[in-house]
C-alpha cells in the first residue's frame, strides 16, 4: 500500500508511521519526493488495515499499489529517480554517459581509454574486472587487479567507475573500488546477487536480460530497492529476437515505456545492442531521442586489439564525434548532458 | 555484374551496351547517379562475359555484385534514392511525414484527417481503402470508394495519397487514384503483387514482415525494382519477438543497417511498431534521430471511435505536437521536413 | 451463433432454419456432424436473434460461438473433421503421409520420387510447380509444364498430388491439375487466394506463417471455410525464434492446442521445421507421437542434387526406413498410416 | 585437443599422458569409453604440442576438438554418457522419469507426491526447496525445512531426489539432502554456480536458459565439466518466442541436434515447456519419440491447491496414465523407461 503524507509532514510522524506499518508486519520503504513524501507499506496485506494506516499521524491518504512491482512503481513515486554517483549524474534531464572498454587489460589501456573518455564527455568509465564470460576458456577478467586500475583511472580523471560484479561473495570488494555496481544480463535474475547489491549503499545499474518482459525486469530491480537501495538503474540493452544482422534487437520502445511505468532512471546500450560498431552512433542518437537519461557505449582506445567485443567498440575519436552529435540531440528534446 | 560508364558517357554509348547485356542474356537496370550512370547486368553469369562488357563503348569499370540482392544494392548505386510523388518527398536530406487514418470511414473523416494533418506539417496523406483483417468478419474498406474519397482529400489539401494495394487485380485501380502504392507487411512477399506493382509508375511502400529478415526484405523490394519500377521506399514497421507490452517490437537498428546495404530510403511506422498511442511520439522522435528518411503514423481526427486501430492512433493535437519536436531533432541531425 | 439441430431434423427442416438465418442477413454454414447437424449463422448480431432461431423447425438449442473464428472452432463442431482427397486420408485416427520433393523439376525426377514414396508407404505425393522464392532470381518452378508432370506421377502411381499455388489466377489451373491445394506460409494472410481456394471443392493444406499466431491461423483458415470450403488441413512448419541451429523452430505443442480449439486436422512439416535432414525422422516421430494427422516430408531420390532444399530433403531410403518407424509409434497413441 | 589412447592402454599410461599434458600448462580430462580411453587437454595450444602427445606412452592419435565445447563435444567422447543418481538412470536406453511438485510445502504434500509418482512409474522426486521467483514477494521456498522433508521422502520411496540450488553458499547443503543438483535456466549462466557444483560428486541436471543458443546451453555444461563433474544432464524446458497460447515454445528438435554434438543425455521438461496441464501429455510422447532420455514432469496430489505453478502440474491420475502412454512410445523407438 501506498501511504502519502501531508505537505508538512515531520520527521516524527514518518517514525511513527512506519512503527505503525512494522507493528501490522508490513516493510516499510520511505520514499521522499520533492513535495511529497510515500511510505510504501509492503507485504501480505489484511482487512482493515488501510483504515488503521489512514488514523496514523501525518498520513493523508492510503492508495492501493496495483502493479505487480511496488517500489519501483511510477504509483509509489511519481517524480523521476536521479541517481548520483561521483561525477555521474542519470535522470531528472541530465544525460550520464558511461563510457570505456569491455574489459580492464592493463594500466595503459584503462588510463587511455579515462582521459579518451573524458576529454570527449564521457561522465562515468566502464570497465569490467569480473567478465562472464560464454565460455569457461575465455579471458575472465583481471579481477581485483582491474579493480584496481579502475580505481587509478578514477584518480587520474575524476571520472565515477561502473563495473560489474559477478557474485555475492564479491559484492563487498568490488563496492569498496568502484561508484556503480552493474549487474549484468546474465545475473537479472540471479536473486541472491540481487539482494546483495540491495544491501549495499552504491548504486546498481541493472541490466534487462536478453529475453526478460518488463514484468520481470522491473521485478528484478524490486529485489534490489526491497533490499534497501533505492539507487537502480535501468539498462536496456538488446533481446533475443530471430534477426541476425545485429547481435540482439534493440528495442527502444522500452524507454517510454518504462518511464510510463517507474520513476526509476532508463540507461541504454546501443554496443550490445546492435553488435557492429558501425551502427552504434545512430542507435546512441535515437535513445537520447527516444528520452533515454543515459548511454552506456563500449569504447577502447584500438579496438582492434581489445581482449573483447572490439567488433561493436567505438575508437576516441568516434566516440568523440557521438558525444557532440549526441549534444544536439539531447538539446532538441530538452536536456542535457 | 555493375557496369560503371565513364562519366561523360553519351546516351548511344549507354544503349550499346545495354545491347551487350541484353545479346549475353542478362537483363539490363539502368541506374542515373549524379556523377555516375550504373548500368546493372542481371542473370546467370558465364566465363568471359565481363571482359565482353569491359570492351563495351563508354564502360569505365565492371565489377561483381555481392550481395544477393542487385538493384536495391549500394553496390550499384551509391547516392541514396530519393522518391517524390506530388507533395510527398522522401530522402537526400528530406524526412516524408505520411499520416492519417488507419481506414478511410467517410468523407468527413478523411477531409477532416486530411486538413488536419496538412495543418500540422504532413506531407502526405495515408489511409486504407483496401483493408487485409485478420479475420473475414471485420470491417475489410470501403473499397473503390474509399480511393474515390482518397482523391477528394487530395484535391483538396494537394495532400499525396498513400494506399494499400491488397491484389494484383486491383493494383490498376488503386494505382489510377493515389500516389503511393503500399504493400501491407502480410503481402511482403507475394511475389505476384510485387511484380505488379513493378510494372506500374507509381512509388511503392513497402513494409517489412513482421518475421522478414533484412534479406528477405531486401529482395522483396528487388522483385519491384527488377518489375521496371525504381521507386520503393522500406518500410520498418516492427517484428515479432517475446515482448507484449508492445503490440510488435520496433527495432530502429535496421535504420542505419539498410542504410549502408541500399540506396533505397527507409520510412519507420511507430504506430504499428508499438501499438500504442503513447508509445508513438518518442519512437517519431527516436527513428528520425536514427536517420529515418520518413514516417508513417496513424491520426484521427477521432481516435476513440476510429474503425480500427484506435489504441495507437494519434489525435490531430497529439500529432501536431510530435511534428513540432519532429522537426527539431531533424534539425539537430542536419536533416528536414 | 451455433444452431444445433434435433437428432431426427429433416432436410426440410435444415432448409427452413437456414432461411431464418439468411432473412436476418446472417451467412448460414452447414456441419454436418455423426450425431447432430449444426448450422452455424455468421455476421452481425442483434437482440432477439438467438430468439427467433430457437423457434425455427428442428432446433434444438442457440449457443453463442465465443473464438474469434467460428467454422473452425470445436464449439460449433465437436468431432474432428476428416480429410480425404483421392489416396490420401488426414485425421480420424489415420495418419496422411505425404512425401515428395520440393520442387517439380523433370519427369524422371517427379516419377522417381512418386515410385518411391509410394512404395515406402506415402499416401499422397508433394511438388512444387509454382515456387514462391524469396529471390525474383531463383528458379520459380516448371508452372503448368510442372503440374502436368505432377498429373502423370499421379496416373502412374495412383498417389494423390499436394501441390502449391501462389496466385489468384492459377487456381483454376492448379485445381484442375491436383487434389490438394497448398497454401504456402508466405501467403497464409493473403486473403484474396484464400477466398479463391475457398470456392473451389479441391481440399487446402493451409501452412502456418512463421510468425502467425493460433489465433491469426485459424482466422486465414476460417477465410477458407467461409468461402464454402469445409476441408482445410492445417499444417505446422516452424517459426521464427532466435534459434539458429534450425532453420525454424518446431513447435509440436501447437498439434494438441490446435485440437483442442479445432476440429480440423493438423499436420507437421518437420522438413521446414527444422531444416537439416538429419532432425527430420526424429521430428516425424514426435509429430506423431504428439497427434499429428499427417506430415508432409521433402524426398528426394538424390538430394545433393535437387534444385532446391537439398540439405533437409531425405532420399529415399531414408524415407523407407522413417515410415517403418512411424508406424510403431502410430501404433502405441492408437492410429495407424 | 584430444588424446586417445590404445584399446589395451595400462593406468600407468594414462597416468603418464596426464603428467605430459599437464606439463605443457594444459588441463587434463579423463573420459573412460567402453572401448577406448580419451584425454581431453584444454587450455591454449602451442605448436608442436600435437607431437609431443603423440610420443606419449600409451597414445594412439591425436585430434583437435573443432566445437567451442570440448568435454562436452561428442568429438571426444563417442558413447553416450549415462547418468545414475540412486533410483534414476537417465540415458543408454533408460528414460529417466524425473516427476513432483514445483514446491515442497509440506510432509503431507511431499510424501503423497512421492508415493503417487513412484507408483506411477517415476523413478526420481522432483521438487523445489530453493525457489527463485520472479517477485520477491512470492513465496521463496522452505529452504533447508524443504530438503529435510525431500529427504524423508526419499526414505519412504526409495526415490532418488532432484532438486535445485540457487548459490554457491548453498551448494554444499543442498547437495548433502539430494540426488540430483538442478541448475535453475534462470542461473544458466551463472558461472560461479556451475563451477561450484562441477566441484561436487552429485550429478547436474543443467536446464536451457529460455534464450540461450545451443553454443552457450554447451559452453554452461562445459563449466560444470571442467570443474571436474562429469555427471551433467541437458535439460530443455522450452524457449521465448512470440508464441503466447503456451507459456514457453517448446522446441523438441533441440533433442536429436544435442544428441549430435554431445554425448551428454537430454532430459525435456513439458511443464514449463507448454504451461498448461492438458498440453503435457502429448508432449510427454513427442519428447520420447523425439529420443530425449528423461522427462521432468510437474505433479501434485492436488494442483489447484498447488503453492505454484498449479496450472501446468499433472494430478496423480493424469500421470499414471501419462506414463502407461509413455511406455508404449518408449517401446516403439527401442527404448525403456
Amino acid at each position: 500500500m501506498i501511504i502519502v503524507m501531508r505537505q508538512q509532514v515531520t520527521p516524527t510522524e514518518i517514525q511513527e508511521t512506519v512503527a505503525v506499518v512494522e507493528s501490522l508486519g508490513m516493510k516499510p520503504h520511505i520514499l521522499h519526493g520533492v513535495e511529497r513524501t510515500v511510505v510504501a507499506a509492503i507485504g501480505p496485506e489484511r482487512d482493515g488495515m488501510k483504515e488503521t494506516f489512514e488514523q496514523a499521524p501525518g498520513v493523508a491518504e492510503v492508495l492501493p499499489i496495483l502493479a505487480p512491482y511496488k517500489i519501483a512503481s511510477r504509483e509509489v513515486k511519481r517524480e523521476p529517480t536521479v541517481v548520483k554517483a561521483g561525477s555521474l549524474t542519470v535522470g531528472g534531464g541530465t544525460i550520464g554517459i558511461i563510457a570505456g572498454p569491455c574489459s580492464v587489460e592493463n594500466e595503459d589501456q584503462i588510463l587511455k581509454a579515462a582521459h579518451g573518455v573524458k576529454a570527449a564527455g564521457a561522465t562515468a568509465l566502464r570497465g569490467g574486472a569480473y567478465k562472464p564470460r560464454t565460455s569457461p576458456y575465455s579471458f575472465q577478467g583481471l579481477k581485483e587487479e582491474g579493480l584496481k586500475l579502475l580505481a587509478k583511472a578514477r584518480e587520474a580523471t575524476g571520472l565515477a567507475i561502473v563495473t560489474e560484479v559477478l557474485a555475492t561473495e564479491d559484492v563487498g570488494l568490488v563496492a569498496d573500488y568502484s561508484d556503480v555496481l552493474q549487474i549484468g544480463a546474465r545475473n537479472m535474475q540471479n536473486y541472491r546477487l540481487l539482494e546483495a547489491v540491495g544491501k549495499t549503499k552504491r548504486p546498481v545499474l541493472l541490466k534487462r536480460g536478453p529475453s526478460a518482459t518488463m514484468e520481470e525486469f522491473l521485478l528484478a530491480a524490486e529485489y534490489v530497492l526491497d533490499g534497501g537501495n533505492p539507487n537502480v538503474m535501468l539498462c536496456e540493452r538488446g533481446i533475443r529476437t530471430f534477426e541476425t544482422h545485429t547481435r540482439f534487437t534493440l528495442p527502444l520502445a522500452t524507454v517510454p515505456y518504462l518511464q510510463a511505468k517507474t520513476h526509476l532512471p532508463i540507461v541504454v546500450d546501443p554496443s550490445h545492442g546492435t553488435g557492429h560498431t558501425y551502427l552504434v552512433p545512430s542507435m546512441c542518437l535515437a535513445s537520447i531521442a527516444a528520452g533515454a537519461d543515459g548511454l552506456i557505449v563500449e569504447v577502447h582506445h584500438d579496438p582492434a586489439h581489445a581482449a573483447s567485443d572490439g567488433y561493436q567498440t567505438l575508437n576516441l575519436q568516434q566516440f568523440a564525434d557521438v558525444v557532440v552529435r549526441c549534444r544536439k540531440v539531447a538539446a532538441a528534446v530538452d536536456r542535457k548532458i
